[in-house]
């Protein structure tokens, strides 16, 4: 019996120090693993095969400012939160990436297919104001554009003059166009 | 003790018992939860939650036989096992669910969105020849596909006749239109 007291004594002892490890760690953590403390955003990698696909819509033309084929994903968690609450929570990441367009004949028809990685819009989800004096932060989100020429670096220096203009339409949901999103519905 | 000794054989007692259960469950198992006895294909729900998006397409025409806004959804454990050996494994699940096409003219440009649901294109790969006898089971697959007027009825009698003509140019790619799927890359 005695053996087994010591036993679970060291056992407790040693699930406390994981327990209090783990809470440091959450305390050092930063708002998100896509955010430094400065509020530079970071490229998610993989969420094609880790996140949900929330929807897909495509600009045909060359000549329109977001020609593209455009595949938008998030985190499985913020799913399940906008369909509780109807809203994106803190922390949410939407990667939009673009694909060149080709074109193609095939047996069901005139295809308009998704071809080379060209670049991904990734919005941040932050309502508290944390990151107010980086250009990029605002209206509720942060935001940040990456070309496939260097997927390390947000070519955005102001979101207000580089994202919003799109985005203006989209005012009533939160910037986002929830009506390219049939995962939400 | 004695009360620690008896605890511990109830607690093993009620293990074996859930392990031998979930043995006895697992053996009685059909081929997948998506195929009956009969080799009927039932439509997942709520894959686009659950699983992972391979990719999107657009065929924009109503006269074209394939018109539709196209995205693709699998398992998540069946892209991982693709990634691995460059082939679906038995049991994947490929839901294609087709929306209807709405042209939009916004800020980025002229966009074509999915609108309403219309159907679903469902294929289950099977090497083994489970269900030969089924005319919707053939050349590695079952194949089914769902009308949003009833997604529980597969409307396709015979594949050869319902589905190949469509898939006859991906044949050397198991019958599978990959360069349409961006996450496989």
């Amino acid at each position: 019996m005695k053996k087994f007291v010591k036993f679970a004594g060291f056992l407790f002892l040693f699930l406390s120090l994981i327990i209090l490890g783990a809470a440091v760690a959450e305390k050092k953590e930063s708002f998100s693993p896509y955010v430094d403390e400065e509020g530079n955003i970071i490229l998610p990698t993989d969420f094609r095969s880790n996140w949900v696909h929330l929807g897909s819509w495509v600009v045909p033309y060359q000549r329109d400012p977001g020609y593209g084929f455009h595949d938008v994903y998030t985190q499985p968690e913020s799913l399940k939160a906008y369909r509780k609450s109807g809203r994106f929570p803190d922390g949410t990441v939407l990667v939009k990436e673009i694909h060149t367009v080709q074109w193609d004949d095939m047996p069901s028809g005139h295809v308009i297919f998704a071809d080379e990685k060209s670049s991904w819009f990734v919005m941040v989800k932050e309502s508290k104001g944390h990151f107010k004096d980086n250009p990029n932060w605002g209206d509720g989100w942060g935001w940040a554009l990456f070309k496939a020429s260097d997927p390390s670096k947000n070519v955005s220096l102001d979101y207000k003059k580089d994202c919003l203009s799109c985005h203006e339409l989209a005012k009533a949901t939160d910037w986002v166009y929830i009506q390219g999103y049939p995962t939400l519905r």
